[in-house]
């Protein structure tokens, strides 16, 4: 396709309908052939998002080898891995293959780099019928190709961390920076360290958000957690000042036990992949207070309503997966709190 | 019912599923036998929140008399008006008929109010099947009996302005209250009167939040409107400083008006009621700004994601139809400024 005028956001490759963002679209062009500004990628991983995989596996009744056909069937029909029922994707690992002549990304062949921006609008073919993928776990062993557009983000492999490790933080980095801006700007605005409570705090998004309040100035970090075990490892990694449980779908249950442990939080953090979790986290922050909400399991319509219905004077944030600097942030953190290491080394394996 | 410990937030009215919030239930009890707290209704008049009526509309093709049965089958199932697709509402009219002993709302019987929260989480009995309505518009004629919980919203209806349009105004009165909060934290973050566009700038919603835009400082105002019609409407009333025609629905198109018009746009607004609209304002909106999402319609995944993979650092808050003093903003917005008057008379008729 070279010599055409490309978009840096991609919008040549959309196939179907035509004039939508590569996001929006049923169906990208995965042609392998590159444009001035792009770049092909040789993928060998693919890190579904939580929320997707879990739906995945729920719709199969954890029938590993259903789940893998698929995720075969839908990146063969879309062109992308954009699961239509969650309407999330994921993130990829792989080796820059070919760079166009007027790629901003600085780039070269042979570097080993994770996308940073969504599945759901990186154009994606696979060419192995993901055969080393047990369709069990998240991560996703995958040989094809992938396009990066001149707007793309992607983040070269750190040389000091397992891609593995690195892969899993540079997910959720988006994460641990709108936490710390936002607490950041609530301290300044409370004149007083403010009180953080994140859900799912135990979890990868979540304990980078709590080290990411800790560093922002949180007065009080309070982790809420669903089952005794991660009770028992957030304890231990003193990521919080407290850690409760509670079920996060329960919003009196939720908003009880972030009471109990020092709240209602001037910042809470949304970090869990499960639905239902927007009127416990509107309950359990005080009056004035923000709600950030990092899962794609969360209903706009449940949160605007759930904050009308609840008298609820409270900021509420889509989260947003990019800020500038967010991957070396996270990575810092990981690299600079050796508790928030621990916990994702625990949860990938 | 009187006698228990009454819930402020209404726990005792959930029959299904036990333990939820009102808004999440699939049931609520509408015994007009009424709780301490509680203040019992008589109802003149629903209001269907604008996004419901339109699926309501496009899922019977028009047809009112269907429209209407499906409206009273799904308050007799579930004792509210909880539209199951859209997951909205809307608000409603009545006369206070009973106010408990222990009522916190400083309601008499005999006042006229409009509900502040949604009819999705308001008990609600009718009892004529609605046979004053013809299923055409969002204003529905209602005999029935609706319960406010101690922490309910009501506000009183004004001597001076017609029910009608009181009450259309009180349905969108948490837009002006949070453009205006935002739009004044833009000016002071940025130490310059900021760029706002509108999308849906001649609509309810969008004619207060352009007047509340201006009345907090804005720099500029920016206008959106999907038709001609509106354009000159919107234009005559010079509530906006410049008025575009533009598919919100294309991101493209969207981006490109708002920039012809000055912007990029430091705080964009989004009060269309139609899906897709996320990224056409994420596009249309600077580096650093602010998108406020108004729309019930919103979609959080195609926001998240969508700015994420533009690379966008902006800002997503979900509106939130509470604010303080949100009603009474509204009402004096209308009194104030003529043209707001005169674009919701036109529109309401």
């Amino acid at each position: 396709m070279t010599g055409e005028l490309p978009s840096p956001i991609g919008l040549h490759r959309v196939l179907d309908p035509p004039g939508v963002l590569p996001q929006a679209a049923q169906r990208l062009d995965t042609d392998p052939e590159i444009r001035d500004d792009e770049v092909r990628l040789r993928v060998e991983r693919l890190n579904l998002d939580a929320a997707s995989f879990r739906q995945l596996e729920r719709a199969h009744g954890g029938d590993g080898d259903a789940v893998r056909s698929e995720v075969v069937a839908t990146i063969r029909e879309r062109g992308k891995m954009h699961n239509p029922v969650t309407g999330s994707g994921g993130m990829l690992i792989g080796v820059v293959d070919a760079v166009g002549p007027r790629s901003p990304l600085g780039l070269v062949p042979g570097d080993r780099v994770a996308t940073l921006v969504s599945l759901t609008l990186t154009p994606l073919a696979v060419d192995d019928d993901l055969a080393g993928w047990d369709g069990r776990g998240e991560q996703v062993p995958c040989s094809g190709h992938a396009i990066l557009f001149g707007r793309s983000i992607a983040a070269r492999l750190p040389d000091d961390l397992p891609a593995g490790l690195a892969l899993a933080v540079l997910d959720v980095c988006g994460a641990p920076a709108l936490t710390r801006r936002v607490v950041a700007r609530a301290a300044t605005d409370l004149g007083r360290p403010p009180v953080v409570a994140v859900i799912g705090g135990a979890g990868k998004s979540g304990s980078l958000a709590l080290a990411a309040a800790g560093d922002a100035g949180a007065g009080r970090t309070v982790g809420v957690v669903p089952v005794a075990t991660e009770e028992a490892a957030l304890t231990a990694s003193r990521l919080a000042d407290a850690v409760v449980l509670a079920d996060a779908r329960d919003p009196v249950a939720l908003a009880g036990a972030v009471a109990s442990a020092g709240g209602p939080a001037d910042v809470t953090v949304v970090c869990v992949d499960v639905p239902g979790c927007e009127h416990g986290s509107i309950l359990a922050t005080a009056d004035g207070g923000t709600v950030v909400f990092f899962s794609m399991a969360t209903s706009f319509a449940a949160a605007a309503l759930g904050a009308e219905g609840l008298a609820a004077d409270v900021t509420m944030l889509v989260g947003n997966g990019y800020a500038p600097g967010h991957a070396d942030y996270a990575l810092d953190l990981l690299r600079r709190v050796p508790a928030v290491r621990e916990m994702f080394v625990a949860r990938i394996g």
